[in-house]
């Protein structure tokens, strides 16, 4: 019966108790991140003004594994553990002896796996003493995850959303507000930075980069506010690995182990999340195939430099150990704008580097053609961001029609569409183009890295 | 351990085999549907252009269980069994002494408990040996559940959607087409309803009325096409019933029963489905209220008449016996669209009319503070025909709190509301407004019956 299912559902008691820090294993420690003026190795007291101790802890540890405090177990649970499917009908519809898995986190009540980590920062900052988050949000999924977890620890939360998207994406405000945080378009008048890009052009439609750089500014200068970070960072990357927990504990109730594992990357928590529990595995000789996906006008790991580079365009991050494109690099607009991240999390590119980790590069269009194949098949309609996981996954499917080996595809669905129908829309009218990154932009932001 | 949980979580095996038809169990049945022209109790040949004879069979069935096919139980099963939650924080919040349980039927990949009778639908239509569907979608919910249905069984599906609604939703528009549904504005070109309404009133915005009609129209006068309603009648209620039966269940493994049930009602089909399945143990002399909600701008149940009525502005249908606020009643505009029916459905309004179930009316600023409530408190954005249920289950906690009785409360929350964030986003803003029913109106539609 049990091996016949589409849904593997866990119970409760189920939910990990630790969250598995992959530090503890790395062959090759990530290179620590630099205090931007000495160049030195940043200590507690360069993030102290902004990030609460326990997280900091957490940043540096090698501890294998980390306790899950029970209040925050206590919110997993509201959502928590997430299924696991097998995709019967979009394997029918491939005809591949593959077998293919994937591990939803749509289920969340922001729709998407940020909670994992929100929950956990606003947890550690509530003990902290602290009052009241700050934070950026573009597309809106990251700000509605901290809105939600703000909500949940009786904190203030503001989110300074990038104005563009404020003004064309007014439901992601207004779910944001749902959960009462307060957000403001930027730039904004709320601090020096925003006050001196508009004195520079009072339209600024704003960029993420200008929106990091508000949040951090007011953290920093409040005694009672934080800043929390919704990927790259090696506490946000712990917190997720919930996922990749419990879908190994899925696969096993099936007697199933993935031969390979996908996810969609952006700052790479995503991806982290789901892939860093098989590393240990890997390490001691299992097969099994880590695949990083991003989009090909974003290509970070593919196309980037491993080298220090600061996290956000104005400069104020600590300088990070990564696979980078460039602090300033602009990418094209795409539609899975999760993944228009310059950089990528320290952890995950050092195991990139080191060769433990794949990457790939996909189009657009290629990656809305998946996304609709799935829905149709499997009934959920994925994120932008996700479906990138999705036609990876697909083309290993469809590897495994040619070779006749049945292997197991387990990939990530990180989050569903619900607020990107504007993108189907396009998609199905014809009107969605391949946006290729501009490689003259690209030399220019490589030769302006740090 | 158990006892404990906020989420009460079935495996596969766990979805129910059998629909329950409360028509085997009714002390008094309901009427039955009229010939319109003839006022003949309606039979088989007066469906039977529009509703494969399968379904004709399961609206006159007095059998008390019906078998599930397996073809739409392995559909069920991509998100069924749905979550029953403990809703501990909502407890809390309240500081009362009830326990709240919600069954939440929004994990569907439409986001609704809709999908449960689309999938049956479009199977026996299927088995039928019909190629397409027509049906009517004024907010959404049905349209994109019965374009997944068909979409799943290699049906062309057909929506026509109220003019105002497909150019003010979009994105629901959208949803549709990601399932491969033709979505076309109502009033059209494409029928002879359609065609009569633009000739005088070329603007004309549409209305459900008219949509009905022309779904109908097109699917009389074509031999490979038929249409499907998404509630009101017996064989929509009856698919309905998983929600109960599960929710029983779910219950019954925390040693729990409710003392009273609580859904929004617009047709009647989610109400039914929740409730139905515990009229046998109310029959049985099991203390258990069932309570029906809807919004008091449209107050079928509290307000109107138990009497004949056409289902549809056009009067192209049966009559049917039942609560109705007069087949061409216009409700005030309310955010919930999916309780603006005129009508109910006859066997929920015959169990209304015997005293077996009870109906409240709520204005909606109370239902959108509750639903607020609820989204602060579980986290999960409830739809607003949904958030009817919730804040009837919050008085009836609120109730519990002053008499100090641990009763248990039992609701549907029968879809999410990311779809609605428009509506949220005026609430918010303090832009929403209670919007009574003009007592002329309901004097001159009631005066209008049949």
């Amino acid at each position: 019966m049990s091996q016949d299912k589409v849904k593997i559902v866990l119970q409760e008691e189920d939910i990990p108790r630790f969250w598995y820090n992959v530090q503890a294993d790395m062959p090759n420690p990530a290179g620590p991140p630099l205090n931007p003026a000495t160049r030195q190795p940043a200590g507690p007291e360069d993030l102290s003004a902004i990030f609460p101790m326990d997280l900091i802890m957490q940043e540096v540890s090698t501890d294998r594994w980390i306790e899950i405090p029970q209040e925050v177990w206590e919110i997993y649970r509201l959502w928590r553990p997430t299924p696991v499917y097998r995709a019967r009908r979009l394997e029918k519809a491939l005809d591949t002896p593959a077998r293919i898995y994937y591990k939803y986190e749509g289920v969340s009540p922001a729709g998407s796996h940020k909670p994992n980590t929100a929950i956990a920062q606003a947890y550690y900052n509530k003990k902290a003493g602290i009052k009241r988050l700050t934070t950026e949000t573009g597309a809106g999924q990251w700000g509605s995850a901290l809105a939600l977890a703000c909500n949940f620890f009786g904190l203030e939360c503001r989110v300074y959303m990038v104005r563009v998207s404020y003004q064309q994406k007014p439901y992601r405000r207004s779910f944001m507000e749902v959960y009462g945080a307060e957000v403001i378009p930027s730039p904004s008048n709320a601090t020096e930075s925003g006050r001196r890009i508009l004195a520079e052009n009072p339209d600024s439609l704003g960029s993420l980069g200008i929106a990091i750089s508000e949040a951090i500014e007011e953290a920093a200068s409040r005694g009672d506010t934080n800043y929390s970070l919704g990927s790259v960072l090696n506490h946000v990357v712990l917190h997720q690995t919930v996922i990749g927990l419990e879908a190994k504990k899925q696969l096993e109730s099936m007697d199933a182990y993935p031969d390979v594992v996908i996810g969609c990357c952006g700052g790479g928590s995503n991806f982290s999340g789901l892939a860093f529990p098989f590393i240990p595995d890997k390490l001691a000789g299992r097969q099994v195939e880590l695949i990083a996906v991003e989009p090909t006008a974003c290509p970070t790991l593919t196309r980037g430099t491993f080298t220090y580079d600061f996290g956000d365009t104005a400069q104020l991050t600590p300088l990070l150990n990564m696979y980078t494109l460039g602090h300033d690099f602009m990418p094209p607009g795409i539609h899975a704008g999760g993944l228009r991240y310059h950089g990528d999390s320290p952890l995950l590119s050092r195991l990139v580097h080191d060769g433990y980790i794949t990457a790939r590069a996909c189009n657009q269009t290629e990656v809305f053609a998946a996304a609709v194949l799935f829905a149709r098949q499997e009934g959920i309609l994925p994120a932008p961001e996700s479906a990138h996981a999705i036609k990876v996954a697909v083309d290993e499917a469809l590897a495994c029609k040619e070779s006749g080996a049945a292997r197991a595809i387990l990939f990530g669905l990180s989050g569903h569409g619900h607020f990107d129908l504007a993108a189907y829309d396009n998609y199905l009218a014809g009107q969605l183009a391949d946006v290729p990154y501009s490689e003259e932009e690209l030399a220019r932001s490589l030769a302006a890295l740090p």
